[in-house]
Formats: structure tokens, C-alpha cells, sequence
């Protein structure tokens, strides 16, 4: 029999990666793995013209370690499938293959496996492994009544990337912060173990859609309601540089996509252990959880409304 | 903090599955995790208009579970990534789902999330979890000079059923067994635990392009080459309602794809303890691992020539 190679590595790594059948991924002991897949399509989620190959191959990884940052859990391996027309097997699979082994180290995550084929259009699926102690993952359903809702991060900055990404004319500037969160997300993983581990958080998740759509998913997960003050929530910062600016900054934080903050909820006792900010990150509470099942969205009169979802995607809009 | 569901769960089952921003799964102790995806895409991999939506539901799993079966491994959750016209979110999902369904409790297989999306073809992208007793992982790498080549199975009936399937005229006959060979797959999953448990493989993989292109990744793999015996390899039997029945059958075993049976080369001291069936699936002795590289196929007249691959997909070549 075949001795595998995985004899004698550390728990939590990759002992046999690519070129066999499978991949091998040795568990640390006490552990439960967290899994999780991502489409990352041409046309649906990017754009071949606008979004530069090295972003397709960051943002295709850092949008699925994002659902392992709102588990509370540590990133372990990714299998990638990647179909491409053969036109994108040079220099675009090159810088693709940057980005991703960039996001890769940055956020340590080893690739694993694959399977790749030929296609007109680039498709990507990527499935992250994670790992988290046992029955310590932070789940959409453990909000109750009373809890404060937080969110990190300036919500809608990844939407006004887009648009300024979508309009400008040949290449983007690199200096463009918003163009950056966009392209280039940065899954809150350390802020998630953060909360985990300190017991902080009793529901979470990850805003992938927009706050409009995501706290309903929350909600009806944890069988409750939620109250949201119009005047906490941290809307974008706009300038003349931003193809949004004349865009009503509220509208983009409710229902821009993509921004890869925690959409987290903290009990009273423990709203005092919430920092102002998380490694530069600020933390920012927005609302409380109520009974019921309602969603409403207070005005700075004291007028409420009901938050209705109105999840921002241009792409998803189109299919 | 929230509390997982998974606490009190046995090992090996998955803990909390769809409707989080991930799912988890416990892991055995002392076991490694078998990780592989496959793409299962319409035009390259099926067609829309000829596999009933029931196979392409079976097949998509079945083709990533026969990669558990070639570790040996023991398959435990998956997850769905699923692309899909307006048009195939009713009958055509109902049916996939169905076939889906019947494969994930033959072979004790989860679903345990996903991520779906809408698109103009259908994209299928399946992540298999499986386990297996630490080191015990049978590789592709293990193949030794002298070992035997064994292989399961008939080889090259799929692509015989293939061919059936795509000249029949509307609908194909459940009774034909080489189209439900090609459509509904037997990934050989207890045969690879058998032979892992009874260390009996040195190397093993599942033929999924042909033999002729997969026993050259095997020997590449270990670094050895193969002489193949011609008059051992278990051709088709054709008969006159095959599509295929003047091909001839030895090119149709060499080259066939879709087989998802198993080739696996056993040590001399151990090929006695080969069965000539396992569990009714026929285990044939077709060659033997020699040093150097070289890849030949010996004649019934003793004469040799290198085998050269030839996978045969009518779909791939089309791309």
C-alpha cells in the first residue's frame, strides 16, 4: 500500500495537495471543519474588460474566506475550479495566478486541488476549508432580543468602487481607495476569530449583498426582529472622484453590495468589550435586536420604516 | 455566543448544513479528509437536450465520489454549486434535485450547502468530503516495477452509451445497460475501501478519460512505466442496437471516457489475494509496471507498440 506523504505533518495542513485523484487535509484534533463554495462567474460577478485578472484571482478567494471570517473560523485550503477560453491561458492566467497566490499567503490558505476546462466564458468555484475548535462557530441563528447589532467597516464603499470602476475609462487608479475595496476585499478574518474566541458575538455573518438584504437572512435565521438607526450606520465618504458622488451615501450603505464587513450582534452585558475599532477597523453599533419579526429602519426624527431588502448588484440585475 | 448545533453530534456527520455562510463538519479522529471537485458543465460535459435531468443530478456526484473511491476514502458531505436558466427552475430543477437525491443516499453522501446563481447554461460545480484512516490513503504515486495492473469493470462501455444515447432519437431505453453505464455511474466505492483496508493497491485511480490517458498519469505519478496486454483488457460487448457496434472494441476500452472504474496496481506477493470479482464486478489483471518510462501495449502476436493516449470526450474535443 502507499505510505501517504501526510504521515508525520502537522494537524490542519494540506498533506497531499495537487496532481492526485484528491487532496488530502489532515484535521486537528478537537476541531470541526467549516466548508464553504463560491461562484466567481464572468458577466455575473466581473467583468473581463474592467476587473484586472490579478483582482479576479484575489477576489475570487478573499470573497469565499469571508464566509469563514463569519463563522468565527481559521482558513486552512481552497480547491479552485476554473474554466477558461484559451485566450486567457497566457498572461491573463498569469496575473490570475498572482492575485490569487497573493491572497493565498496574505491570509494563509493553501491550494489544495482542482479541476480545471476549456470554456468560452472564465467560470470560477472556489471552496474554502477552515477549521474552528468544536461548538465554537458563530452562527446567523444565536441573535435574541436586546442584543446590539454591529457592523464593521464603512458599508456601500465597495458599490461606489464599482461604479467608478464601470465608468472610468481605460485603467483605474490604483490610489482610488473605494476602487480598491472593491477589487481587492479584505475578509474581516482576524476581527470574526476575535469575536469568537472572546464570546462576543452571539449571531454573525458576513455582508456579501448589502445590510438591506442580509440582516432579514439574519433575522429569520434567530426567529427575531431588528431596529436599525438610520444615523448610525457608517454610509461612504464621497468625492468628485467617485462616479457615485451625487448618489444619496444612506441608499449605498442599505443596499450596496459586496462590502465583505461582519454583520454582528453582541448581548448588553457585553456591548462594554466592544472596541470603537478592531486592528483600524471601526466597529460600529447600528441598531438592536427586537421581538417579533419586523425590520425597521428609524429616521433622525424618530420615524420608522420598514428596511426593505434592495440588495445592489448591476450585474445580477442584468440575468 | 451562539452555541453549534454540532455538539453531541457523532463524528464523520455534518453539523450545521445550508442556510449559514458555511457548513460544518466534524471530523473522525485520527482520520485525514479527502477533498475533490469536479465541474459538470452543459455543451462540455452533458447535453441539455439528450441526459435527462435525473442523470445529470446522479452523474455530477457520482464522478466526484469515484475520486473518494480512488483514495480509498469513504464519502461524507458535498456541496452544490449550481448555475441555471429561468427557464430549468421547475421541472428540470425537480428532476436534477431527484437524481441528485438518489445518488447522495446510495452512496451515504450529505449535501451540506452550496451557492446558486442564475445564468444562461447550466453550470455545475460539485466539492466532495470524504475520510479515510490516517496514511491509509491509497495514492497514484505508490506503483512499484513487478506490481501487477489491474482494472474493474468492462472498460469503454460508457463511451458505447454515449454514442447510443446522442443518435437515438428522442427517448433512449432504461433497458440499454451501456447508456445507463454513461449515465448513471457506479463510482466503485466499496472496492476502494477494500482494496485500502486489505493494503493490497500500491497506486490506484479511477479511469474517468480512458486508459490509455490515465494509466500514463499513474506512471507518471510514481515514476515507472507499463506494458499493457492487449488480449487481457475487458472490451465492450457490442451488440446491434449500440450506436457503436462496428467500432472496434479494444479502441473503444483504450480510449473511452466516463468509465469511473478503478485501476490499481498490486504487489506479486499479493495478486492471489485478488479476487477475480468483488462483489460482482469483474477485477482483471491487464498488465504489469515496469522500470523506466516507457508505456506499451503487447499484441496477441507478442509484437509492442507505445500506447499513446487518445482520450475520447466528443464533448472536450469540440472546445
Amino acid at each position: 500500500m502507499a505510505k501517504s506523504p501526510a504521515c508525520g505533518l502537522r494537524p490542519g495542513s494540506v498533506s497531499l495537495g495537487i496532481g492526485d485523484d484528491a487532496a488530502l487535509f489532515r484535521p486537528k484534533r478537537g476541531h470541526e471543519t467549516i466548508l464553504t463554495c463560491d461562484w466567481f462567474l464572468e458577466s455575473t460577478h466581473f467583468l473581463r474588460d474592467k476587473h484586472p485578472p490579478d483582482a479576479v484571482g484575489w477576489k475570487c478567494l478573499a470573497r469565499a474566506l469571508s464566509d469563514i471570517a463569519a463563522m468565527g473560523g481559521t482558513p486552512r485550503c481552497f480547491l479552485l475550479s476554473l474554466a477558461l477560453p484559451a485566450s486567457c491561458t497566457g498572461r491573463w492566467l498569469d496575473e490570475f495566478l498572482g492575485g490569487l497566490r497573493r491572497a493565498s499567503q496574505e491570509f494563509a490558505c493553501t491550494l489544495a486541488g482542482g479541476d480545471t476546462t476549456r470554456r468560452k466564458e472564465i467560470l470560477i468555484n472556489v471552496t474554502v476549508v477552515g477549521e474552528i475548535r468544536a461548538g465554537r462557530a458563530v452562527l446567523r441563528s444565536g441573535a435574541r432580543p436586546g442584543d446590539t447589532i454591529f457592523v464593521s467597516g464603512r458599508l456601500g464603499e465597495a458599490a461606489v468602487g464599482l461604479q467608478t470602476l464601470i465608468h472610468s475609462k481605460g485603467h483605474w487608479k490604483n490610489s482610488n481607495p473605494l476602487i480598491k475595496k472593491h477589487l481587492y476585499p479584505e475578509p474581516r478574518l482576524a476581527l470574526g476569530r476575535w469575536l469568537a474566541e472572546k464570546h462576543l458575538a452571539t449571531a454573525m455573518m458576513d455582508l456579501s449583498d448589502g445590510i438591506s438584504s442580509d440582516l432579514p437572512r439574519l433575522c429569520r435565521a434567530s426567529g427575531i426582529g431588528a431596529r436599525v438607526q438610520q444615523a448610525k450606520i457608517p454610509v461612504p465618504r464621497l468625492t468628485k472622484r467617485d462616479s457615485a458622488h451625487e448618489a444619496d451615501p444612506l441608499q449605498l450603505a442599505l443596499h450596496g453590495g459586496d462590502d465583505y464587513e461582519l454583520l454582528f450582534t453582541v448581548p448588553q452585558s457585553a456591548v462594554g468589550r466592544v472596541p470603537k475599532s478592531f486592528q483600524g477597523i471601526p466597529l460600529t453599533p447600528v441598531g438592536e435586536i427586537t421581538r417579533g419579526r419586523r425590520l425597521l429602519l428609524v429616521r433622525e426624527d424618530g420615524n420608522e420604516k420598514t428596511l426593505v431588502p434592495g440588495g445592489w448588484d448591476p450585474f445580477r440585475q442584468k440575468r
